[in-house]
């Protein structure tokens, strides 16, 4: 079932008007909440994000957190859904036009639900993640969580055909993130991951991920990071809504360490999924 | 009446699935061609752009020229169109679901109109347009005329709020084009506008206003333009399908020339329609 303007409907029934401006223009946010045996993990963090990005596109939220929090739960209920995401877009609405002049107009709101593997026995974990890089030519407001996803999506379909599970992209010799999700090194045992900016994702894993090292006394460098760096790094990892912390042995080929899921990494898995369990709604 | 998939169809009938590719991650391209007279302006520069367009994407063109060109014809036929526009918008198809990594689908394919006034007779052009400025954060791939729309449209609304007519975008010192069109200046008789690159839309108007230009032994300077240059020119102007050659009067409030619609350009614009009335469809 799909949740779309106040009705749960069948995936047949979940259309929208070609006139939509997600549709026409891009003119669209979203999130992806984790959901973990059936409760929903960082809710707040998407909420938050939610409306950060909605502010940034002068878009009223058309519903409370309350109301979005039920339809998450309604949805996760009707779909029996134990591991997965709940994903929801908010899209400018339609105007029964095409102008690039927003006028005034009710948001379109669309709720669905994805399976995935218990992340507990996931065995990309276990292998870890395999990355090249790319130069990173999306947009430059990557902290606003927008729709605007054909690079990203392009760009892994790429490192799929080649054999790879992501790609790192690169700015300014700096790596700025993989194609949805937060990218990470660790070095000496000191967690390096890039200063929020609109350079990236304001990560809603990264931040309680990191919230979750510092009350373990683990060291943390908020900096940038080169492509030689992380090549030259003891581990490296990613993390997501959707992926939680994934370690990463190779970039380009190049094995990071030993090849294998580095121990911190694994250990950060670890603790975020139990963690998470914990503060799960 | 709508084109979509194969049908015409009223605009309420006018819908697409929430999963398709053009609405979740803005895989999407498109085209307007201007309508003058009922003919068709450029078609085959809008074809030969599409095409492009969807090879950069990895995707198949659904139809052949003449079946696009039937589409268009017929859609200006039934609603009757003397002036205006036909929209064409391609999108990677549907799914079923969310995925970054693209599988084989058939394309969504959709098709509109929409009215605009007689160009002989615009008030538009004789007032010129005012614009302001704004740092161009689009990707990096503005000759692909895709979907990612949302950062233009919002800035040429905040332009529309503070009264100007549209927004010219900077980047590296150098105004890259407006929101919808590409940017010109005149000085000391030459008229120069920037080189064809990743950096802005291959124009169909551009091609055919610069083969025009040649053709009547005007001087044309193909490069970048700072902002400076840009207000110390004796005419600047843009050109796009649905504003064909339209003069600039000012930029941030600035004067160009004397304020008012520079003589080239003006004649530019006589020229082009006169060139379009006698080449079109």
């Amino acid at each position: 079932m799909i949740y779309i303007n106040g009705d749960y409907v069948s995936e047949k029934d979940a259309v929208v008007s070609i006139f939509d401006r997600g549709f026409l223009m891009a003119d669209a946010v979203y999130e992806v909440t984790a959901v973990l045996d059936g409760k929903m993990v960082g809710f707040d963090g998407h909420w938050a994000r939610l409306q950060r990005s909605l502010g940034e596109l002068h878009l009223a939220c058309p519903l409370t957190r309350t109301e979005l929090l039920a339809i998450h739960r309604e949805l996760i209920a009707r779909n029996n859904l134990t591991h997965g995401g709940v994903y929801v877009q908010i899209t400018r609405g339609n105007p029964g036009d095409r102008d690039y002049i927003i006028a005034d107009m009710a948001p379109t709101i669309v709720l669905f639900t994805q399976d995935s593997p218990d992340p507990i026995n996931d065995s990309d974990a276990d292998k870890g993640w395999r990355v090249m890089t790319a130069p990173d030519l999306r947009w430059r407001r990557r902290d606003i969580k927008s729709v605007q996803l054909l690079y990203p999506s392009l760009v892994k379909t790429e490192a799929a055909r080649q054999g790879f599970d992501d790609a790192w992209l690169i700015e300014d010799g700096a790596i700025t993130e993989g194609t949805s999700n937060n990218a990470y090194i660790i070095k000496d045992g000191v967690i390096i991951t890039r200063e929020l900016s609109h350079d990236i994702l304001h990560g809603v894993t990264r931040a309680n991920l990191l919230a979750y090292a510092a009350e373990r006394q683990m060291k943390v460098e908020i900096r940038p990071f080169t492509l030689t760096e992380a090549k030259d790094a003891d581990e490296a990892f990613v993390t997501s809504a959707s992926a939680y912390v994934m370690p990463v042995v190779s970039i380009d080929g190049h094995a990071i360490g030993d090849g294998k899921p580095g121990s911190h990494a694994l250990n950060l898995r670890k603790i975020f999924i139990e963690e998470s369990i914990k503060a799960a709604l």
